[in-house]
């Protein structure tokens, strides 16, 4: 019941990067980015996003290095982004090729660039500790939205709360009998009883919960036909710029819920977590489904409740931040729930400590 | 002349607690306790106020010992107040009763809990230097919330300002001229010129004043069917956390107005000054009348008249605020009116010193 | 290409006053004093602005002496200010000639006046180093303002950016081809490429860019009737605390435009650049103009139109010094539209330095 790696605010290791480097990040979804550049702070670096000509992904330093302006106020042109204020265009590699009225461009007319990689409709960005360095590997690949089995939509939140807030509280479903009662919730002694085990290695953390014979919570009857109680699973992998949550559901008794090819209804949950600030984040989250019949109704279902859900755990986690703000410093106890969340948190902090060599 | 007790801002005793300790503060209106939690910030403390099953208010520390969540976020219950985070249940000591999911409670797992009491309809909460020690005196009765004499209502203001601006402002009434012409105002000269007697001891100051055979102000004749001319009396009693304000009118010349059984119209406030934080300030007033007809009409002029009157204090007092700010360290003079003010000054410093110890 | 001029936020002189001092700078525009206390901070200092009953205009600091209520609360009368909390009276040299209810008014109840001077519709306030000193020189005067050949309006606007952004701003014209595109700007290149001659001395600055044989822009159409392309001008002279922008335009090759009584249509644009603090400033134009007929209809576009111009302006240089807050400290490459304003920043070095000796 140690509560050292319960404490969010205050970490001892504060001389060190507060977010772990070299990985990739969620910078944006494939969305989100049409015919504006897109303004967006990441790890404390202001950014701007835009598609060139050829439709790839450009990520700059949001600074004009003339007198900057932020370049997310300029133009898109076909040959790259122009300042808003004097019109220096800028190539997706960040380099200034044109200073209107003046003929000689200086070496150091260019803007720092970001290694970016766009696939599966989410926007990858690498954070390294050294910017001269290309990345060390490849972001990952999520299956859900590139495969016909599945309907998937999102959104982006943004949150007035720490990044590691929004893990504990995706690393701990034990949360929905308390907070979600309306939606996904209910049952609150199921959730906080169900049968649980937690897995980890270096970089990411595996919770499996299975819920027999329980009563289907509001959005699963809304959007699957099941014949009354349900054998329901969540599955957690959190790694560390995202988590995949993968729930879903079959009949009672109906089949094994631990087969990879298990029937029933299904969702598939993407979690992508950026730090905005080392107090504020950006929550990038898709939800992927599988209904058989009604689809169109169905999804929008499943999508708005889990938007309402967000919005939900939005509302309690601002509140428990600003409450951590207001009584600094203060210990924290653990409980049962938090054996997830805390392995989450050490991985977090032994990739702070690498970072900072 | 000498402006040594009229620095509000910096105090040359910075080392000490910003409040007198060991004291009775408003913590609410009893009113405002009905089936929701409420939180308060006081005197630095966030906390949160309920009433239990039995009715009886408690005040804990408003942040889950887990994982921080303001309890106020939570759900009253029969066997107390449950975090809306992870459902844990505290009693009114503070107490965590129940783990959802887990048999061993922590011993730990408590918050603070603050002494209160319910009396004449105000909840006192006791703010003291050890936490262990109990209150060492009861707080103060207030006879015209129980008298069958009197009719009163009330409200609670938040001020961007610290308490003592506040006290400042009570314990000197003749800014009634300048502040308050709409309402209980008007007559500056008179105000200002009023027979004025100022007593103290250690803990209270006290203030007489009359206005004999002047005009009555909008409020009072609004109130009450005056003949003509008033003799008039304002007495305020200061207290570290509380004001009381007696005013009150007869005909002039009627009969003498420092017998406590005279007649005419009473309008007899309460007002609980609790410092919020060291610059903002919570506000419980309310007041009592003894209207002899159309009791209904005339009790919600004045009660309306009042709160009106406490909007436009609140406007004078957080703009001198603000510009305290914007001038800091600026010497202030002291006139005429400021005697009891000061007088109310020194005992705070007083108090603070000897919590300090 | 040195950007030594060019690092408008973190000074090499921090110890220095931040502005230049023993300097006239725009109060306000005299129509903005009419029967109310006008609250103002100017360089720091907050400032209430009336006129007297003989509609002189003076300037007080804005506190009450007794308990800093801002004066600007208060109420204009015969014979001063009165504050609105305790009715102390004050002239418009600063002197408290009335406490109610005390007979003696002690010899510090005053607070400080600074000196002012209202012409040709505009109010000069002087801050100097030493208060005691008048001021060394008069205001300027500005002849457009009493010119039967112009009518003129104009406003006032807050900018949450230091004034040197706004000098760099209204110094370098080319920025009209990227910002006001809709306004009085179009044809980047014409801008860019405009002949530009500069010249300064210790206390100004003067840029002459003339644009021949070009198109007139929209606000120029919508003013007069020009026949087709023009020949233009840009006229603009940088003072310490204002800049005359004046420009205009004659059919092209119609006659000389270096010719200070040329005819065509006038733009005469006042700029006066007040700091309110060292991070916002106040902004007060005037456009003067000459339309030969629908002089009313003209009037109103000419205005309407280059308070939108100055709201696009406003957009830039916000969200300009935002970035430069998120980027502190990173160096500014310089480009060749910056001669203009980086004189005018070395002097506004200069006489900070000055100020400070």
């Amino acid at each position: 019941m140690s509560d050292l790696a319960a404490q969010p605010v205050k970490q001892k290791t504060e001389h060190l990067p507060p977010f772990p480097l070299n990985q990739w990040y969620v910078a944006a979804l494939s969305r989100e980015l049409k015919d504006e550049p897109v303004a967006r702070m990441m790890l404390g670096n202001p950014i701007v996003l835009f598609r060139n000509a050829d439709g790839e992904v450009a990520a700059l330093e949001d600074r004009c290095c003339h007198r900057a302006l932020p370049l997310s106020c300029g133009t898109l042109e076909p040959d790259g982004l122009r300042c808003g204020y004097h019109g220096m265009l800028y190539n997706s590699q960040g380099q200034c090729t044109e200073i209107p009225g003046q003929e000689k461009i200086p070496r150091r007319a260019r803007v720092k660039a970001y290694p970016v990689k766009e696939q599966d409709d989410i926007v990858w960005i690498w954070f390294g500790e050294d910017a001269n360095e290309p990345p060390a590997f490849e972001p990952p690949r999520y299956s859900p939205h590139r495969s016909d089995q599945y309907f998937f939509d999102g959104g982006v939140f943004h949150y007035q709360a720490p990044y590691q807030l929004i893990h504990d509280n995706l690393l701990d479903l034990s949360h929905l009998g308390y907070v979600h009662l309306k939606t996904i919730g209910g049952n609150a002694k199921v959730h906080m009883n169900a049968q649980m085990d937690v897995s980890s290695d270096e970089k990411s953390v595996h919770v499996v919960r299975h819920m027999l014979d329980s009563e289907p919570p509001p959005t699963y009857t809304a959007a699957y036909p099941f014949k009354g109680r349900v054998d329901r699973w969540q599955e957690i992998e959190f790694h560390i710029s995202h988590l995949r949550i993968w729930t879903g559901a079959v009949d009672a008794g109906s089949e094994p819920i631990d087969n990879p090819s298990r029937g029933g209804f299904h969702m598939r949950g993407f979690h992508g977590i950026t730090p905005e600030t080392e107090t504020t984040s950006h929550y990038f989250w898709t939800i992927a489904s599988n209904p058989t019949e009604n689809q169109e109704e169905v999804m929008k279902k499943v999508v708005d409740q889990t938007a309402y859900t967000f919005e939900e755990d939005k509302e309690v986690i601002e509140a428990q931040y600003r409450n951590m703000i207001d009584f600094p410093g203060e210990p924290m106890i653990d409980i049962h729930v938090d054996a997830a969340p805390n392995r989450a948190r050490r991985i977090i902090e032994h990739l702070r400590t690498r970072s900072g060599k």
